[in-house]
This record gives C-alpha cells, sequence and structure tokens, in this order.
C-alpha cells in the first residue's frame, strides 16, 4: 500500500496537497503522521523522518522501494501509476496549463504564501487587511491568483478550475483554506465561490476535520498569535 | 515551430533551464529572445510579453495554439510530445527520482539561490565565501545539494545525473552556472567534476557563449558590482 507522510494537518500546505487529492481521487493510501515540533537538527520531527525523507521534509510518498520527496513529483508520480484516476485533464492544451497553473502555485505566490502562513483553524481577518493595505507583493499575488482562477473557470465551466477535479485544485486547495482564514478582499465572485467549493470537497473536509482535531500550537507557525 | 521565449542568458537561469533542455536533446525552437531592462509594469519586458506570457515572466513556450509558462510544465509538455528524446529516465523508480529532484530545485533552495544570482560572465569568489562564511542557509543548501548529487552519480555511475542526460540536469545547469562563479569551497570531487561536465555539454556551451555576447549590465540583476 501507497504511504503518505504528512505534518500538521493544521499547519503543512505541502502536506495538504497530496493527500487531498488522493482522498479526493479515491486512491487508497496509509497516512503516517509526523507531527512538527520543530524544525532544528534533532527535534523529534527529524528524526522521524531520517530514514524517509532525503529533504527532511514533508510530504514523501513511499511505494515500496520507490520515494518520491516533492509534491509535484507524487502527483506524476500517481498520475502515471493511476491512469484511471484522470488525475491532470485529458486534453493536450489543458494538461499543459494544469501543469503551468500547478508549477506557478509550487515555485511562485511567495509574498501571499509568506504572508498567509496556513492555519486552518485560525480566523485573522485583520492580519489580512493588514497585509493588503501594507505589502503590495500581496497584492499583486491576490490579482494574479484571481486572474487565474477566474480566466479557467470561465474557459473550462467549473465547477473545478479545468472541469472536474485535477490536481491543479488540489495543488490550489492550501491557498483556499488562507483565503478562509484571512479573508483579505479582492476576490472576483466567481473566485470566492470557488474557495467554498473546494473547502467542500469530501476530501477537504476530511483534511479539516483532522486539523480541528489537532490542538496543536506551535509559536514558529503562528507569527500573528500567542496562543490559539 | 515551437516557439521559446527567454530573458538575458547571462541572468535568466528559468529560461536556461527548458532552453538547454531543447538543445541538448536536440529538439528544434525558435528563440524569442526578451531582454531585460525592468520588471516595473511598463517596461519594455513586460509589454513584449504581455500578449504571451500570462504571469508576465519568462520561459515562455508557444506551440500554435498552447501557452505553456512554467518551466517544470514545459519539460512536461516536451517529455510527453517528444517521447523519443528520452527527457525523463525511462526506469520508474528512476523518473520518479529524477522528477523530485528537478521539483526540489524548482521550489527549493532559496538560500543559494537568493545569495548566489546567476551571472554568468562574472567571477565572484569573494562573495562565494563571506556567503558560506555568514549565511547558514547557504552551507545547508550546499550540503543538501552534494548529498544529492554525490548519491545520484554514484546509484546511476554518471556521466549525468541519471545516467544519461535528462530534465534533472538541464535543471541544476544554472546551479552549476552559480557554483562557477561563485566558487563556494564545499564541492565533493564528485560534484566538482559534474559541474565541469554540465559547464561542457553542447547545449549549455552555446547557451555560455550566448551570454557572453550580451554585455548588459542590469543593477537589479548585480547586487555585488557597481559595474561589469
Ligand atoms: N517543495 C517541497 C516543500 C516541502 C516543505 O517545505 N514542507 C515543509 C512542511 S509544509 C517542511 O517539511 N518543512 C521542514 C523544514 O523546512 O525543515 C514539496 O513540494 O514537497
Ligand atoms: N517558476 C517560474 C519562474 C519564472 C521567473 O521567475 N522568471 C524570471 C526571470 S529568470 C522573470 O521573468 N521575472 C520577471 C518578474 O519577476 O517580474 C518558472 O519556472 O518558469
Amino acid at each position: 500500500m501507497l504511504k503518505l507522510y504528512v505534518g500538521n494537518k493544521n499547519y503543512s500546505s505541502w502536506s495538504m496537497r497530496p493527500w487531498v487529492l488522493m482522498r479526493q481521487a479515491g486512491i487508497d493510501f496509509e497516512e503516517i503522521p509526523v507531527r512538527f515540533d520543530s524544525f532544528a537538527p534533532g527535534s523529534d520531527f527529524k528524526r522521524a523522518l531520517a530514514q524517509v525523507s532525503p529533504t527532511g521534509k514533508v510530504p514523501v510518498l513511499v511505494d515500496g522501494d520507490t520515494t518520491v520527496w516533492d509534491t509535484l513529483a507524487i502527483a506524476e508520480y500517481l498520475a502515471e501509476t493511476r491512469p484511471d484516476a484522470r488525475l491532470w485533464p485529458q486534453e493536450r492544451a489543458a494538461r499543459a496549463q494544469a501543469r503551468s497553473a500547478a508549477a506557478e502555485m509550487h515555485s511562485g505566490f511567495a509574498a501571499l504564501r509568506g504572508a498567509f502562513p496556513m492555519n486552518i483553524e485560525a480566523r485573522l481577518p485583520e492580519v489580512g487587511a493588514l497585509a493588503l493595505r501594507d505589502r503590495p507583493g500581496v497584492q499583486a499575488d491576490l490579482q494574479r491568483l484571481v486572474q487565474l482562477w477566474d480566466g479557467l473557470l470561465a474557459r473550462h465551466g467549473g465547477p473545478m478550475l479545468f472541469g472536474h477535479f485535477t490536481v491543479a485544485d488540489a495543488f490550489y486547495a492550501p491557498v483556499c483554506m488562507r483565503l478562509i482564514t484571512y479573508q483579505p478582499e479582492g476576490l472576483s465572485e466567481a473566485s470566492a465561490a470557488y474557495v467554498q467549493r473546494v473547502a467542500d470537497l469530501p476530501g477537504v473536509r476530511d483534511w479539516i476535520a483532522g486539523a480541528l482535531l489537532e490542538h496543536d500550537f506551535r509559536p514558529f507557525e503562528e507569527p500573528y498569535r500567542l496562543r490559539r
């Protein structure tokens, strides 16, 4: 059986992507949670991953002898080994765009991600408003996000970015969580509705439910609060 | 014919990856250079890309009606449409590792990339030594790089990371350029020899030759010098 090592569900945006992808696509896997204590060498987290993850990071997918240590590589691995799950759009041009969109998330949106760390159980709309007011990069990232989503939803007709659920939606699911936590203004109607549809996907709801059960508070993931 | 929009060869590490990939794999394409003047809205660079790149960034691959706007998505698109070029390893487990390695570069090594912006024609060994002395993240990134390369070269026997030339080598080619420019200590013998072999690939030599012809000096790409 496939094994997926994941971090805290409340915080780990990278872990969320392949977990939601597999859960939503009906791919069976064993989940191995590795709670964050700290990312310092010698932490429980690093020691638990030492034999598994060459980067010391989560997520990691293990399939027998094969270790896949990055979310995008995990998505490609699953798409290749489970063609029935239709993880990418079937049509070549749409597939190229879905890969561009997922990869854009993978290496981009730095300002948005820096200002709005994932924190599923929190509601921090003032932080969202301040970031929008004071950090021009956040504005720009948000505008690009809306342009991307609106364009794809219009072209493919929804409900997901490429019609049916694909890797691209799994990659943007943590962004949807951030938008719900920080509630920045500036989403279009279509984008706001998409955020809600993603939050309502069964695979996403399961992840959120897990996050709400954790009750961990990790200061290094909490730049905006002293406590829950 | 495929069209690839690229930035300055001396500076644009992202552009280098798909260009070297195609050139080295013998895939024909038309190159459309878009010189950097600035990245401000209204710059010549942004205006040249306005009709082409949804992110306003390079590289962009255009194949008829299809636009692919991220390096990793470009690599997958080419691998899919040109199976004969063997852009990924043939064996599934090796392919998953090559994708992990390329994706790790795509979203990682932030300290190394921040400290050592690509600048092919420059030689800045003092900057390299200072970064190694003063920025712990650079050390850590360099150690991870050596661990990754040494492991793959030992497992697959070289000369490239997965034996023959693949996307993974194209993704690390700009890192090789940076190591030649900044010459930080700490490479293993095997890694240093790999850097040299990458620099000697015909596709990489062609890119370097183009970089040396440019003679541009862009202050926003030159944190370490007032002039060439
Ligand atoms: N690009 C990687 C990023 C993985 C990543 O940064 N994961 C975080 C948790 S969300 C982590 O494990 N951090 C530990 C550390 O930085 O030491 C991927 O796509 O898998
Ligand atoms: N993740 C993108 C990154 C592309 C990128 O950042 N390109 C730089 C040039 S090396 C750029 O066009 N920058 C313009 C800007 O930031 O406005 C990719 O893989 O293609």
